[in-house]
């Protein structure tokens, strides 16, 4: 009898193949090369399939992996620096002197990987970064395995290699020319933001994700004093400022969009574009609550990301859910608003259409991008369905991860990653900053630590 | 040489005495009997200092348990049952079938073991429970080594073990005579609200608590469809009309208070009474936000719970305390508001002090209920501070848990309850509603499932 070979075969699991929909009780799932073979009901498996690598699954359940469509991986070095700041003080006395001291491309390299971990670990598989040194953060990712949109960043005050902002969009031709092809590597850029970048450095960033194809992202209306401020400075708000310039289009990525008026809502909805929200980090920081159902009911693609771990304090994707669920429901006092399967979403599909992937659901021919759940724990008992898994999930429940089809980690070791290397080398890196501020050694770039304005 | 006997030595360890203290970098800690003995950096321990159990910390940071104000243990077999619903449809349609279909001592006392489980593994070593049929969850409680504060519901309509609500402050003082002494378990009363107890039931378990000198629980001003129905039915907010009974006292803890106005806010100070907030509950069920730093402002004992299983989906206090914090800085748009330390204060000294009891801070003589937490986590790396707690762990960091100085959890085993015993138990009884509704058994009793009111 021939056999079907395939490379990894999951038995005897629970399957969610997307946000919203029934779950296969008791299924199989086989996948060759980066994408998945087969699945279906055990029942339905053939005797045939012969698999180099079984997973048996009893207990547990597979899912789609998250996708973390907003990130600045290299900042978990200044996780938890400084919290509970007025934005400027938080910005100017500790964020900025912080990278001033710190931002090399073996420290965005180490951090990323200590990212990358981290996200592995809670059930992301796919991020969309950004960052300056990126090419960095893209080895990072490469040796975890996680795939990822690595974005170059774009500002006009000098950065971390780019000391001369008037050759950014230079630098940033570059990192696409020389960034590595690969599967699970998607090179693209990143504008800080409309109040950082003038509008002749947007339109050089939009010509140039125009001629390489590539998402171009954006941090855009966080703050209500942003939109004040670029009303003053231009007289439009500044979802209006970037149409008019002609920056939206199906490959840009608004990021936050906390403040959008109705007007501009529409805006992005005919643009196009994507757009990323960060619950978390709008809350922590006071920007605010984005109008996640206005954006969803405009038909706009939004997707769902931890922003960095500066502001956030971590990289999960769990409590992002949680809170977006939870948030609109505690403000519109509608406990039907935001409901699970629809979060869910957001953080899969949603996140993969804003970054323009297809990704986020499991069926035969998509790519193997998977996490495998334990659900045998105290605090999903009685597992009654899915939903649970926002409410509940914390992380560590996510046992395997499988990305393009290799296994990334198994039985919560990571196989890419020397963990305790990376966290211990960290450790050493975060020494400069454990001491009162003032005293550290401040390095000798500088990019911005006065400009008081907010960078990442 | 004379050795200085302890039961359980832990050293080298980072210690967190309190809230918003300072942390003791390299410390030792030892417990005797119910209390803790000798505590300080470990340059100061002494040699003769001769323990039964050894503990050695290094990397990790020892801090007081965490406080649930407020519970409903039993009710994990509803986690998750309906979610996203419109609140009458919840209860009546779900909640209170399930209820009627399930609830038994065997039930209250499994589903509380689950309960008990999750909340240890998460942190938590005292809880403010409330429920029918307490005397189970208390024997569940005492089974699993957890401090509780353990209250008799009492409701004007049939519940569980009382079928005849006439009788419900007679079965309460047969609960609180009844109740085994015990230095972790301490008798209450729960009064389920303004709206579900007449003003006599009310007036007869204040004078029971009064009598027995035991906390007496209730739950108000949670929804402001409550307080508008509340006006309309007494010509007064629920809080003033708890006031002119003579409902308010030390002993009384308010549960919920999402909608006091500032009158009422004042009441609750001069009443000396304690308030615990349950926001992720709030939120997800789309009640509000409690004005929590007002009543803080107004020095009200504040403390912090998560509510039953079946509203918030867990029992996770670290996710309340991350959401605490968060949303009060999203919707004011202040990030200094809530503050790590004040949020940390409220799930430890604060809750203790709503609860009547003296914990929550870790010295020499205060009652040995404590956490050892694993920071070589990705997630927690670096380490600048203990703010960092509030904004990034999830819970199952928590290695090691002491309630009462005895060890209660080591390594993550709970060493008190069988735990996949009890997660089968729970399941099995969870086969009842796994069935799409209508077609389940829905049992004999029946206690308000059609009253239209919120029980729980």
């Amino acid at each position: 009898m021939n056999t079907t070979p395939c490379d990894i075969l999951i038995t005897n699991i629970k399957i969610l193949p997307a946000a919203g929909e029934k779950i296969i009780e008791d299924g199989f799932l086989a996948t060759r090369g980066g994408t998945i073979k087969l699945m279906g009901p055990m029942a339905s498996m053939p005797a045939a399939l012969s698999a180099a690598k079984t997973i048996e699954g009893h207990g547990q359940l597979v899912m789609p992996g998250l996708i973390n469509g907003h990130c600045h991986a290299a900042m978990t070095l200044f996780r938890g620096l400084a919290d509970d700041l007025p934005l400027m003080t938080w910005l100017n006395d500790h964020i900025f002197p912080a990278e001033a001291a710190s931002v090399n491309s073996e420290m965005v390299y180490c951090c990323s990987q200590l990212a990358a971990a981290e996200m592995i670990l809670s059930g992301t598989t796919t991020v969309g970064d950004g960052y300056f040194l990126e090419e960095a953060a893209a080895r990072a990712f490469c040796t975890a395995g996680l795939r990822a949109v690595a974005a170059q960043g774009i500002i006009d005050f000098p950065a971390p290699g780019v000391p001369d902002p008037s050759l950014s969009i230079e630098a940033a031709r570059r990192y696409l020319n020389a960034l590595p092809t690969n599967d699970l590597l998607i090179p693209a850029l990143f504008c800080h933001s409309p109040y950082t970048c003038s509008p002749a450095t947007l339109l050089s960033a939009r010509e140039l994700a125009a001629e390489y194809n590539c998402r171009l992202f954006i941090h855009v209306s966080e703050t209500k004093n942003e939109v004040l401020e670029h009303q003053k400075l231009h007289g439009l708000r500044p979802i209006e400022h970037l149409r008019k310039l002609g920056f939206l289009a199906e490959n840009t990525v608004c990021v936050h969009c906390v403040w959008p008026d109705s007007s501009e809502i529409a805006i992005l909805a005919d643009s196009g574009c994507g757009v990323i929200t960060c619950p978390e980090s709008n809350m922590k920081l006071g920007s605010g609550i984005a109008p996640v159902p206005a954006m969803l009911a405009a038909g706009i693609k939004t997707g769902l990301g931890t922003d960095g771990c500066a502001s956030n304090n971590d990289l999960n994707m769990w409590g992002e859910m949680d809170s977006l669920a939870k948030i609109h429901k505690a403000v519109t006092l509608d406990p039907t608003i935001m409901p699970a399967p629809v979060v869910l979403d957001m953080a899969t599909r949603g996140g993969a259409a804003a970054l323009g992937l297809n990704l986020g659901t499991l069926r035969p021919g998509m790519a193997a991008d998977m996490i495998i759940i334990d659900l045998q724990q105290p605090h999903l008992t009685p597992f009654y369905g899915p939903d649970l898994l926002i409410y509940a999930l914390r992380g560590a429940e996510v046992r395997h991860s499988i990305i393009g089809g290799k296994l990334v980690m198994e039985n919560r070791q990571l196989l890419n990653i020397d963990i305790k290397a990376v966290m211990a080398a960290v450790n050493r890196l975060a020494e400069l900053h454990n001491q009162p501020l003032g005293e550290g050694d401040n390095g000798e770039n500088d990019f911005g630590q006065d400009a008081g304005i907010k960078k990442h």
